[in-house]
């Protein structure tokens, strides 16, 4: 059993023992004045809780801003360990190292399980859509106060790589250098998985429009939204190589009357529902671990930040969006990603040339699909070495 | 408003005005026997509903079997109509058509809806699981009684594939050729894809096990269950060439406060749902037409028929698997289709050729991903003339 967990947890292969870094300091950041939303709304008492790493030296310019992704949160030195391996990206000998949770989020930022000042009641589903730019602002403010005056580098994979090209347009003065990994605006079929991944907690009764209690959470919708989700995030080779056609690994039998899970699906479903087939035990496990992890209001809210970010959007031109920045951007596509596939980055990273600025591009070999940077992270080490 | 309609139901280019033929025949064929299940259960007062087309002529060897995906019904003529085009893969001149919906649907055949003679109730949830391999049998004693001796052609798309080979499998002297577009046993991918579905239908209080009433059916689900399938009868790039980034036509901003859809899931949602994009609205009003015209259960049902056929499942080889084939076989892979990729039928191809069998491999150039075989019919037509 628990080797089976193992499987299903990690990255199919034994993971090589990485050492987690402790944050050197881990808190909340308050706002001074309430944060106006590119949407028009204003967020009141805004919260970011953030983690840093390591120290920050007398020159004030050793700091490297990591960015998170849609589940992550602040503790980068838990879900991205590899990248301050002795050798690897980062030295807490030499780097200070900031990672903020996403406003929206579950893991101390604002988001819709947080108290509305205005009203005294948790936002819910009243929280309003927070875009990438208005969380890099917010960023901004919190950098200062840390006294940081430039950031040598910014770097994120997905949303978190949305972050750190918007850091870049956002303060050209302060950002160096820029890494942004298996991202671009999202196409039509990443918006469309989105789209349904939305639908799934809607369609769980226990959302009731938003308003559910901590206690009773949409939980069956969360756990549907994630296992969409993982389809887009890893690949159709790695299924195959890992799960194949073989019937769920606890026994349960695809071809015959063995009912699924829990035996619920089966009693339930009699001949319409059967065994489960390997891919799908995943599934399931994946979405029972997310929920236990999640919240399914700031699952919600987050998706809408990732839909609606296109730094093209509003712009007359490439030129007009892109040109005032200066850092050093590198671009990375992943090559087995189907969310961002590795040519739409590649796409984009031209079209962000276009505009005079200094823009690499660089491909990640890897069957995992988008994943890839969290899932294969020695590899993209090597690959940004 | 109704080229808005058109662009969404059609495939975007105006299709060319195609006459559509009626059947000679339609009705329903009860067999004698109970069929006994792949499963082991049995299925008793069997019914096949089924349309001819044309006459069967003196020789009685003009006969062609056509046979449907998975919502798809007996009406050929209404579903594959420039097929049958002057010119075309079939005339009604010279063949004899048949087509039969498929056990466990909701078009007339034997399925979750009807009553289990055993019981005197529906079978709702306790729908046994019919293999492909079982309407093959069911529809063998269809062709005896019609007093068809040989099938000049057997064809389908999608699971109408599955049943094409299966028949040269079955019945190796009746079978000349057989044409299999679109198709191999699925994939651990098309598993998930199957097992997402599978589940928003559950996830919908209003299937209750699959006991509901036929006047308050799980649409919700059903609806998401459709758009998860629509997703991958598509492909990205005819989402981005067809969407892209755009709002919803019908004037909704997902950048702005605006709500979703009838306004509902704007007023339930605040700020978490936002307006849609284009895809979003496309996806939409693709549920919205299919819960009109499908049944949850039938559909359930048919997705198992669809995970479990592997004619290497319980075989030694590919020889045993399919040396008894008789008929030439052509596969069609088509260029963008992801649930079945080219490569995984050309690869399943080669494998039934390694049995001695003349099987080819044909492939169809086309932007529209797996739906391309009933979405670009003159195209299918022209690769296979």
């Amino acid at each position: 059993m628990s080797s089976m967990t193992e499987t299903r947890t990690g990255t199919g292969a034994a993971r090589v023992e990485t050492q987690v870094p402790t944050p050197t300091y881990e808190g909340d950041f308050v706002l001074d004045e309430p944060l106006l939303l590119d949407s028009g709304r204003t967020l009141a008492g805004t919260t970011l809780h953030y983690a840093v790493y390591g120290r920050l030296n007398a020159e004030h310019d050793n700091a490297v801003l990591v960015c998170h992704a849609l589940s992550g949160s602040a503790q980068v030195g838990a879900w991205w360990p590899e990248i301050f391996a002795p050798g690897a990206l980062l030295s807490l000998d030499h780097d200070f190292v900031i990672c903020v949770n996403l406003l929206g989020s579950c893991y101390g930022s604002t988001g819709p399980g947080s108290l509305n000042p205005g009203t005294g009641r948790v936002y819910g589903p009243d929280f309003p859509l927070v875009s990438i730019r208005d969380n890099v602002r917010a960023q901004a403010q919190l950098m200062a106060s840390l006294g940081i005056r430039r950031l040598r580098l910014v770097l994120g994979g997905s949303i978190g790589g949305m972050q750190a090209l918007e850091w870049a347009m956002h303060d050209p003065e302060r950002v160096e250098r820029a890494v942004i990994i298996g991202v671009a605006p999202l196409s039509a079929m990443g918006l469309a998985l989105n789209h349904l991944q939305r639908q799934a907690i809607q369609l769980d009764p226990e959302w009731a429009g938003g308003l559910y209690l901590p206690q009773r959470p949409p939980r069956r919708g969360l756990a549907l939204a994630r296992q969409v989700a993982m389809l887009s995030y890893k690949s159709a080779g790695l299924f195959d190589e890992r799960f194949g056609r073989n019937p769920n690994r606890n026994g349960e039998d695809p071809w015959g009357l063995a009912c699924g899970g829990d035996g619920q699906a089966g009693v339930q479903g009699g001949g319409l529902i059967g065994g489960r087939f390997d891919i799908a035990g995943y599934l399931d496990n994946q979405g029972d671990r997310f929920i236990d992890r999640f919240d399914a209001n700031a699952y919600l809210s987050i998706l809408r930040t990732m839909d609606t970010w296109d730094p093209l959007h509003g712009n007359p031109s490439a030129m007009q969006a892109f040109s005032r920045i200066r850092a050093r951007l590198s671009f990375v596509g992943i090559g087995s990603d189907w969310l961002f596939p590795p040519e739409t980055v590649r796409q984009f990273a031209h079209t962000v040339r276009t505009a005079g600025v200094e823009a690499d591009y660089l491909q990640m070999a890897s069957t995992h699909g988008h994943d890839a940077f969290l899932a294969e992270q020695a590899e993209l080490v090597r690959l940004l070495q």
